[in-house]
């Protein structure tokens, strides 16, 4: 699972990440965490993502709107990385 | 054959899997399993989970209503665990 | 190549196959045999499969029709271990 | 790249790729030879069938007409043999 | 990940780019560099480039509108060089 | 990345190629050049292919039409070798 944390994000990046999935970009916020892996560990991501305070969870869609293809965290710096942070430790999912 | 196993799943997980699949949201479920695998463990997966006790299975569809990445298994905690224990012992499916 | 036995399909199984394929679900049908591996893999399987007596051979689809994602072999217990017994000594089907 | 020869195809065969090609089921075949691969072996491998004599060449297509997926030969067994022998031999097709 | 640089761009070249993306060809540029990696990766490298000065950003995409294959970047010599470099050094994006 | 050069091609070839780019086939031409790489390997071979002199560029598509799959490079046999030539040793294409 490869995961990344973007500082201020540009105008192309916000609109590349707004075209792929339900994101409106209304204004440019502090950073943007990205994770991208298995299906099943970005839907993983996701629930331990929204369970974090103050930070927006989207799917970022691939070819069709069904498609899963990387996982979106939206909020300030300091959410965003203990959004991240908390995607790292596992929170309510476990590995079977 | 990837499995894990989501406590009390978030609103946004939820959606993700109910938006590719029959899957409809009415009362959020005490647990949710997800088995991610080649197609044909994947169907040998949900013979074993729709013949456990409790839960619901789902086919998780990608790019197109055909296609299937993700078998989803729903119901609460204790039914969902068994019936991720009875995918890992293989029930009624042999391989050959 | 992967190949399974699956005893009694139960109802989401059987569902899985059909809204797949060309597979009726009629009567439930005592044993599926699943093959997956590479198209010209299964297109040989599939050759041998319904030179087999007594077994019903069906291509399962993946995201658009013309795709060949799995092959189905649908019959008795006993019929269906033979078709799959055939597809292992390689039938009519040479490796060139 | 994988070649594989069938003696006498079956029905379920014919029709599966018959679907998928331009290939007309008129009367059964003696043979069908089977080349998957990349691309480019495909094309290469197409060209050299086609300069042999008495089989005839299709394009299997995959998820959509423009895909390419598979090279069906499709003729009486000693020509089929022949066309396969010649696409191991390489005919006017090098590597760069 | 995989960058390339090349030096005043032919016009088969340009097309390609354009009927790919929202590249318009207008005058022929300097150069293109072109960045080709996951997702991820190529989200990072887009917030990067289009943070450096004289350049513009475009994403290539592949079989539909949402997908996104390859980052362009479009602009003269010294500039696209520059923004590359600034690719290799990361940025404001951190791995995680 | 692949390289290969047909001889001569024959009509199914050319057709397949041709259904499958902007490629009309007229006469037949002596040769054909096809390379088949990561993406940025195929631009970056199609600039090159294109600066040759006395030969035509294609780029072969595969399951839709913005999609990129193979590079075809049609002319007279020493125009397309001198091309494969010139891919080989990189001409204004810098991997950065």
């Amino acid at each position: 699972m490869d995961i990344k944390l973007i500082k201020a994000p540009g105008e192309n990046t916000l609109r590349i990440i707004s075209e792929r999935s339900r994101y409106k970009i209304e204004e440019n916020p502090g950073a943007i965490g990205l994770v991208q892996g298995k299906l099943i560990e970005m839907i993983g991501a996701c629930d331990i993502a929204e369970k974090s305070v103050g930070v927006e969870v989207f799917d970022v869609r691939g070819s069709c709107p069904q498609n899963f293809v990387l996982l979106a965290i939206v909020g300030d710096m300091e959410e965003v990385k203990v959004a991240l942070e908390n995607i790292k430790a596992g929170g309510d999912v476990k590995k079977w």
